[in-house]
């Protein structure tokens, strides 16, 4: 018996996020079958951070253990033959390697980066479709930036983690927060990411926070707005849910 | 009568190129009847730049007379309204601008900028997929981009333009080709772009010197190479076609 730990590269969009659910397409369905169809076994993986519907991923990681009896193969074959059987679907297996067998995807990640993409623009999104959060309007990505670095350090999150969060601990340390903005086009459209890292997210956290701070750079919410909310400790008190489009799982470090 | 001038974007994967034709869905058919819903009269668009099948465009340009009547319409609501139309398809009005009525979106244009996407990785792509041009192989970008310095100015691209070229003259003038090289995970992937420039560009002639300079990105040609190719004025002499889906239409100047 082996351990593999896989990179894992998806766009969410026409799934029903990563956890495999019945009658649904999910990316962990989608893997297990490529799985299956590869060495005949059902095979259940471990991922390190679940993600909802019509969120992407560019480094999700994942484990399983895989008896290949006497049979030899290595990480760059285990990967093309996933590969091979995932050629309708945009998930890719970016790298596999062996690990030891106590090795764990979820629970031996000490540090999460997570990507939040928004085009700001009036026109609508033609080659992005789907993977960004499209605001119309103009956003002072300075301001958010500026707003973000309050809720940089260890607090407690229950303003903005949603109310089915069934963490028992509201408390996350959030190790960076960092907001750039790129001109896209010389019609005032910009391309606004989101760079957040922490141990770990709550859920629905992220998308929270970023919806607290486009409110931020729409000039609606001031510093103290964001200060009151995360001291509140009422989900109502903080901004509205940001889209799952625009955010990506970006890195894992064990 | 008023002339107006439109910046355009479309992923061009669905799409049997911009030029319209019959029984194929086309980016000029497309915008034509959002045109036609929008105002009910059929007009004809004059483009900067026809792409080829799945080639894309983020400053694509055309112009059309619009014929409105007594009623007045600003250039924020006509991409509106056109807009409106194109919901169910990867095509968006960026700019409608009202021009003099001697305005040519392709005689005036005089200068022009596409760029060339590739994803070097060994496994299949998920996010990028029909967006960029994927090879399995390592490249070494920096050779690329100094090879590419051999076809900046003036010169015969009889050997880098496709062998149904309808020019009069094989002669351009490069005045900018750039190669640039981004790491895009831990496993060796890299976004490798080009971004070049001129006045205009033959049929084929941008795709024909990037197959060429991936030959040096390769190992498998030198600047020598590269420099017979060019004096040979001969397509056979250069490398291959790279596929459409790296290529956009970037910017227009006039």
């Amino acid at each position: 018996m082996q351990r593999w730990k896989l990179t894992i590269e998806y766009e969410g969009t026409n799934y029903s996020g990563f956890q495999i659910q019945d009658n649904v397409p999910t990316i962990q369905g989608e893997l297990e079958k490529a799985i299956y169809a590869f060495c005949q076994q059902n095979i259940k993986i471990t991922v390190a951070g679940r993600t909802d519907a019509g969120v992407h991923a560019t480094g999700q990681v994942a484990h399983f253990d895989l008896d290949y009896g006497d049979r030899k193969i290595d990480g760059f074959s285990l990967a093309k033959a996933i590969n091979a059987h995932l050629i309708n679907h945009p998930i890719a297996v970016l790298h596999a390697q062996a690990v030891d067998k106590d090795f764990h995807a979820r629970f031996d990640a000490h540090n999460k980066e997570y990507m939040y993409r928004i085009i700001s623009r009036p026109s609508k999104l033609a080659i992005e479709q789907n993977r960004v959060w499209h605001i119309r309007t103009k956003l002072n990505a300075k301001a958010m930036h500026e707003a973000g670095q309050i809720l940089v350090g260890k607090h407690d999150f229950t303003s903005f983690r949603d109310t089915a969060c069934q963490a028992k601990n509201p408390i996350r340390t959030i190790d960076r927060l960092e907001i750039i903005c790129n001109k896209i086009d010389n019609f005032g459209g910009e391309d606004i990411r989101l760079y957040i890292e922490g141990q770990s997210f709550l859920h629905h956290q992220v998308r929270n926070i970023i919806g607290t701070l486009v409110l931020v750079g729409q000039g609606k919410w001031n510093n103290d707005d964001v200060k009151n909310a995360l001291q509140a400790k009422d989900r109502k008190a903080a901004g509205p849910t940001a889209p799952p489009e625009g955010l990506y799982l970006v890195r894992i470090d064990y």
